[in-house]
């Protein structure tokens, strides 16, 4: 018999969260029913949403239960079959989460073309993080040559794509992140026009000279201070698309900020929270145009790969450090 | 010679202005130049946007100069005319603001047809009050049948249009005022679902009991506190119009508030600041339905006139101690 380990939710932290909200636990892996398969995975996803996820509170994805696998986006290798058209071998993407194995509906797992890009690519720039990029920027950014684009988090694996599809669209993009090694490759590798270190410089100051013509689109990753300091500079009908607000995450006890309404009013802006699944139907055309860009190289990726399925917590922590590069996935 | 008299800002307010910031001036009525009418107003409307014109502050309306008129809309009679298709005695609306008389383009301003309703109602409901009511509902909010439409201010002149839009629209509607007088009016004439008054009741709980199913648009006309309370009810995919953030204007030292934009993500909602003057190319379609809804009797309107020129900073300053219903107008 094949052992499968899972992490489910121990319990809910206050704050910022630690190895002791999480519990590991082996068990059988359980033979797969008609129409289900069962898979071995081999690279998991961890994301910032998952934090909202592990509250107990009204959000845009349910919360996890105590007790329950923490789900996520994973991608395995299938192992058996009882389902008409995957086969023993496939690669196929799906949402098991943090698990070594799982027998899930054959149904709802997707194909991923080992030819068209290295398989994790799935969970990353062709997809989740990727379309999350795509679809907040395009569709309520809506970026215009010569406009300027800033983006917190810019070092993160949705920033730095939406960084390079604003480029792609002729923008100014500046980037904001918190550390030194990001910005240099932001703006070495990746064209950003400008970038500010949040913790070394002082926030208004330096925005305020990387953004001369001000702000058109303003894509949120981080909220809090930051943010602030972005909505001072907001032009007429400057839109910003909301996609997280990891500073404010792990905050225990919430710390009032200034009221930007009237900013927003008077600059008739738009902010607009959005949630990737929204946009489903149109994966199909973004994916293709993704994988495009990353032909002609101009689009590129970078990912931060731990290895070994024990350490997925620690991946998972990782996150809120600032530290990491790119796409954060464990190799299982 | 005709003399006019005309108010100009005086001083800039810090926090709420007082008469000390008028100064009324008197002075000869120049003469038509080609192209140019005289006028002599006979109404002239006061809102609470011209707070912000009194600030020397990026917005998007332009700020007022010192010494310069205060420009708004007015209505007036032609008392001489040098152009083609403006005759003495016609009834037109124009931007001359607080002014006895005015010699304007006659290109600038609009008809304004007696027969069709009071002529007043130019400046309110059939006026910059109602569109801006109609489509900040209609555009940004979009309410569906069913849904639960709040409105802050609405007991305000554009409040009760947008209140009575959204019944038309079969929503249910909640408004929120500060004066049992004014939420009596919304309940009983005016046929709102529920009212709350922000001053006497405990304003979570009672929002709380008021929108039973949580909320899907929220208009708001006033800002902080009252805002503050809505936005722990909004639903998934609520939508935010942004007209007015009254309650703000004539704070001097901003204070802070409870950050919401993780709200706003994870419900997925839409925030947007307006100004009616970006559906100027749908005027004509909405200015004919408004009137229609007029003469059928299901949107009725209310207006406070106060009489005298003079008294126009009284009526202004009026505004801002939450007690006037409906339009605001001087009869000059």
């Amino acid at each position: 018999m094949t052992q499968k380990k899972r992490f489910v939710l121990a319990s809910r932290p206050e704050g910022m969260p630690t190895q002791d909200n999480f519990e590991l636990k082996t068990e059988e892996l359980e033979a797969p029913q008609d129409g289900e398969i069962s898979v071995e995975t081999l690279y998991l996803s961890v994301d910032p949403y998952m934090r909202g996820r592990m509250n107990d509170a009204k959000s845009y994805s349910k919360p996890y239960e105590i007790g329950g696998t923490l789900g996520g986006g994973s991608i395995g290798r299938v192992i058996e079959s009882r389902h008409a058209s995957r086969k023993v071998g496939d690669i196929v993407l799906g949402g098991w989460g943090w698990q070594t194995h799982a027998t899930v509906s054959g149904d709802q797992v997707a194909p991923v073309d080992p030819d068209l890009a290295p398989i994790q690519t799935a969970l990353g720039v062709l997809g989740m993080t990727g379309l999350t990029a795509y679809f907040g920027l395009l569709d309520i950014g809506q970026p215009k040559a010569g406009e300027t684009v800033v983006v917190s988090g810019a070092g993160g694996a949705v920033g730095m794509i939406v960084g390079q599809i604003a480029k792609i669209k002729g923008a100014r993009v500046v980037g904001i992140s918190g550390s030194e090694e990001k910005n240099r490759y932001l703006s070495e590798e990746l064209g950003f026009d400008a970038v500010v270190n949040y913790k070394t410089e002082s926030l208004g100051e330096a925005l305020a000279a990387a953004c001369p013509d001000g702000v058109d689109v303003y894509f949120d990753n981080v909220g809090g201070e930051v943010t602030d300091a972005v909505f001072e500079l907001l032009n007429s009908n400057a839109r910003i698309p909301l996609c997280g607000q990891i500073s404010l995450y792990n905050v225990a006890k919430k710390e009032p900020g200034p009221r930007f309404l009237p900013q927003l009013l008077t600059r008739t802006a738009l902010v607009k929270g959005f949630l990737v699944g929204q946009y489903q139907d149109r994966y199909s055309e973004a994916i293709p145009e993704m994988a495009g860009w990353l032909k002609e190289g101009k689009l590129k990726y970078r990912e931060n790969i731990i290895e070994g399925f024990e350490r997925t917590p620690e991946a998972f922590l990782g996150l809120f450090s600032g530290d990491n590069l790119g796409k954060q996935l464990v190799k299982a």
